[in-house]
């Protein structure tokens, strides 16, 4: 990895990087568990699942993701589960390169009617 | 779900009923899950969870997931891990509708280079 | 194909295929598409791009795919799009195995909150 | 976006955000579409839908997606067909955001193993 650190990361600062790993995990995030069919019974499992799998990525140090108990009871229907939205899912991804420490979240903002990724600093 | 079993699978055998769902959860398995981050640390939790996730659709009685660890080691890369593929992928899905039982197999079949979904009887 | 088809598929009636290849490409076709980035300008293009990918999938003889644009406007935040949900979708796909010809049908249904999948016969 | 900018934004330089969203755009495609099938004669129809997908996306100005032909062929099985790979893509995303413009490209990296998404400058 140092190697291709130096090939095709040098014209980035540490923050940048971190930056740019926490959007990419976070956009991978996303796109490839909401559709997810789950339920209260196995919310728990599945957010375990989701923060193993993203922890895998490059410079994640830590996930934590929370699933909406309230808006997937409202979501599920006559079968008793429905599929993960973006709507559900509260998600803060602790990234770190270098020097660099920074945080990821995801949030649903009910005025903006959008689940926002944005960066905390710590 | 008795009212819309009227409704809409009437035209159904309990035997084409099975089917039909096995078919559909074997689909959204695959298409849901394959590209997920995953190594030999968590592969066992990821079979879990997809079985898990899978249980929940209809008619779904029970999901066995096997994640080939060799072919998940031979593709895993400079950063330790891989995105899970459909060769990897062994699933059996028993399926249960009235007075039918079938099992619905995932295999990857080398000489098709396809991973096949096929119907057992029981 | 001919082999596979007496290997592993010599236990199922051409109507039994049929069903079974129509429950897979309509789970593959929800999964994979479900969370897509649209809006109105390029319903029309992801419509026609669905269509054809899930046209290659074994048995599958027409796609039919309608994203419903009203939903799609009031789904739509902050930022001019949003993502693809089931209960955008309506989709037939036309299968035929052999004598067999039925139709497979998804179709968001208000009253059990769920996005239905059905077999309609010829 | 205004608000949402100044509110959730303003620890960002405009080189840092486009960082961040090209980075969120480029795990979103990856997962979004790795999957989906595909054949020589959908790949030209399927780059320009996923290209037309992730424009809409914040601060994404251009989406460049091709497919390649040769690993496309090669991944073909029995059916015709194959699921699209990481190992398929080379993608370059052009981000903008205020006085920023970034380039970022994902791009099979055969001695990694690993699809590699990174970032040009202008």
């Amino acid at each position: 990895m140092k190697d291709a650190d130096s090939k095709y990361f040098s014209n980035l600062t540490d923050r940048e990087r971190a930056i740019f790993e926490g959007g990419i995990s976070m956009g991978a995030l996303f796109h490839q568990f909401t559709g997810t069919p789950v339920n209260l019974r196995i919310a728990e499992d599945l957010e375990r699942a989701i923060a193993e799998a993203i922890s895998l990525q490059p410079a994640i140090r830590d996930v934590e993701v929370h699933i909406d108990r309230e808006r997937l009871m409202e979501a599920s229907g006559e079968f008793g589960y429905t599929s993960l939205t973006g709507e559900m899912l509260d998600v803060t991804l602790t990234v770190e390169y270098g020097s660099a420490v920074i945080r990821v979240r995801l949030e649903y903002i009910e005025e903006l009617k959008y689940p926002l990724m944005y960066v905390h600093d710590e």
